[in-house]
């Protein structure tokens, strides 16, 4: 894409009053742009981001046999009552508003209680289970207050799986593979070294759920790591006995401030038997459907990515996830008409070649340019100028390290 | 995918309430579940439906030059009051909701406010125009009667665009591009042919808006059809003086219901001028920027290919939007080892080969089989059963004519 045809530009200032890292860079680069405190729109630079992630983590929830739906925001007060989380003083997040003719409706702040009682109409019978439904789909959040930029917010993307079992052992071997497929989301998302599986506590049906925690000085919480077996406990489960439990060695924890990018958690029956999602065993008797629910925020993932990943000048994406994988730089002075064309060529070059490019075409000073770049942080940067002589000046966001390559060497190297 | 697996079902029996064919056919067959009047949730296959239709008007906008973008659901009411569109009685189809701290909210029902107002702080120059920029989104609507299963609901996704341009003239000439480009999606959906570019009444900018209406029994519009010149008007605008204006005869038109199932609309300077979206010219005059919105509803568009292209059996989706391209039938009775391998073995052949299979591996009758492909309406019908004698009955479902081929020709045929 042209960058003097791209809408959003990078902002020379954002507003102060959110000073989190991700909130600055990913507005000053022309990623998201703030509606109101904790309301996002995502341009076009950050909705490329975005869907990058999703897609991620799309293609891990159908390897576990995950099918995907959507369901509804608009929330229907009466299947809330049956699981005794439709009053305020109960659920506190709630946004609520009214039909015409009066009648409440909720906003969907989760969504176990709509699948629950959809699921009831598709699973009556042990041959109908497992299934294991996931959507990604907007949660609205009524927080007092949001902060820290993409970070806690009060409308975003959630993918949220729900797992549907016979018994606590199918639940316990699907949360394990779900855990894994999680910890590979991170992997590819390019966060996986800083990323922990987190004992958490659990609930009634589970003694621990599992949080997944990315060290990160900007985090909200604080956990305590166990850096060689790659695993951590949070600050509600920091307990001797407990830790005893995990084999894990009060003087081998780190403690760290963290951001917590996914959770699991077992939920056994406490949403199937209140909406009566039961099936029928071979014998001809009937049970509660067993479980779990997985979360994951797209968004707050990527707000972790900038937190973790960026430096002075801007962000560095993940090649994984980075809105385009080349910014490439036409460095054309007033006189530089032969570097004009050269850009084109190589721009072309790319296109024809199915890379996914960002082409600085824009009449800006070269200072101008460079540094939009590195705020931008697409992993790879090519400049054509004067100086670069009929070739290319090729150069990683996270190194200082350049080199000359003619087109055909740049194309080579980017569809590695 | 395998339908074994697949955890939504054809159901016998949907609720009556809602006799519209839409909702019975995607109901019963399992592409949508209806979690109150006017809300849906999408099921597995719904879901690809939906995500096709979408793909579709994605490259279509883009071939425009449009840019994707998402905005917020949670709207600030400041700017509508500067549009004068928050007040209830100005506009009646508002959810309201509320902040923790009380403070007003409403949810998106339309985007031209928070859209004008974020554009303003990336266009300032004539050299920031033209501007085509789009979403994929959430709106509600808070109807006072929901009806005709997708075709009015109360939640629903929507693409709106906005065009951002200088002049009259330019917001002209785009006007026009995109109405091609919905009639293409409308072409490549499957309901070109009965689609109609339809004059309908404007606004202070100019005389006339276009509707794109589909000629359907189940259409809530009245509209008149030259089906010559394949236009037509709706009823605001079936006046003498501008039938005559339009170059038409009303003897040459047929009057018809319909679905509207996208419209474009010419807003000239009426959000940008009270929203401060103001662009500077060559002289360094400031002017407001001219404004156009344009709208397709993906399950609108949905509802409206079943509402067309269904039979007495069930769906007949178009081969670009359809869940899956061929529906492959395991006919297994009892004794049956031979044709359960030989399906799977099609299965796999198809599935490396790249194309989109729903295989029914069930243990359920033929009869019960057929009805449900029936029902389910992919493009084309695989049957692998004792008669068919190691090859397949192909058959489309569109048509009672059966052949039977070789996994080799079964490939090729849907790989065209």
């Amino acid at each position: 894409m042209r960058q003097s045809q791209l809408f959003s530009k990078t902002l020379k200032n954002v507003a102060k009053e959110d000073q989190s890292i991700n909130a600055q860079l990913l507005e000053r680069g022309g990623f998201v742009y703030k509606n109101m405190a904790g309301v996002y729109s995502f341009l076009p630079l950050g909705l490329r981001v975005l869907q990058k992630i999703i897609q991620i983590i799309r293609e891990e929830m159908n390897a576990i046999g995950g099918q995907e739906v959507t369901l509804n925001s608009l929330q229907d007060p009466e299947i809330w009552k049956k699981t005794d989380r439709w009053n305020d003083e109960k659920v506190d997040i709630w946004f609520k508003t009214k039909l015409k003719n009066n009648a409440d409706l909720g906003l969907g702040y989760t969504h176990e209680e709509p699948l629950t009682e959809l699921m009831s109409h598709y699973i009556s019978s042990h041959k109908d289970l497992p299934a294991y439904v996931y959507q990604f789909q907007t949660k609205f959040r009524n927080e007092l207050r949001a902060k820290s930029g993409l970070l806690r917010v009060r409308e975003f993307v959630m993918k949220d799986l729900y797992s549907f079992t016979k018994t606590p052992e199918e639940l316990e071997a699907f949360y394990e593979k779900a855990a894994e497929a999680y910890l590979n989301v991170f992997r590819r998302a390019g966060i996986g070294d800083v990323t922990y599986r987190t004992f958490a506590s659990g609930g009634v049906f589970s003694k621990f759920s599992d949080e997944f925690q990315t060290v990160c000085k900007a985090g909200e919480d604080v956990v305590y790591l166990d850096r060689k077996k790659k695993i951590a406990v949070n600050k509600e489960v920091y307990e001797d006995d407990i830790l005893e439990e995990l084999g894990l060695n009060k003087k081998d924890l780190e403690e760290a401030k963290a951001i917590e990018v996914g959770n699991i958690f077992k939920l056994g029956t406490r949403f199937s038997e209140p909406l009566g999602l039961l099936y029928t065993d071979e014998q001809g008797k009937r049970h509660p459907v067993v479980m779990g629910s997985y979360g994951i925020g797209p968004g707050r993932v990527m707000a972790t990515i900038v937190e973790v990943r960026s430096d002075e000048k801007g962000i560095v994406w993940p090649e994984s996830v980075a809105p385009f994988q080349v910014h490439l730089l036409g460095l054309t002075g007033k006189d530089d008409q032969a570097v004009g064309k050269e850009s084109e060529k190589v721009y072309k070059t790319l296109l024809d070649s199915g890379i996914e490019v960002l082409y600085d075409d824009r009449q800006a000073s070269a200072g101008e340019k460079f540094a939009d770049s590195d705020l931008i942080g697409i992993p790879w940067r090519a400049v054509v100028s004067k100086k670069t002589d009929g070739k290319i000046e090729l150069k990683k966001r996270n190194t200082d390290k350049t080199k000359l390559v003619s087109t055909q060497e740049l194309v080579k190297t980017l569809k590695k």
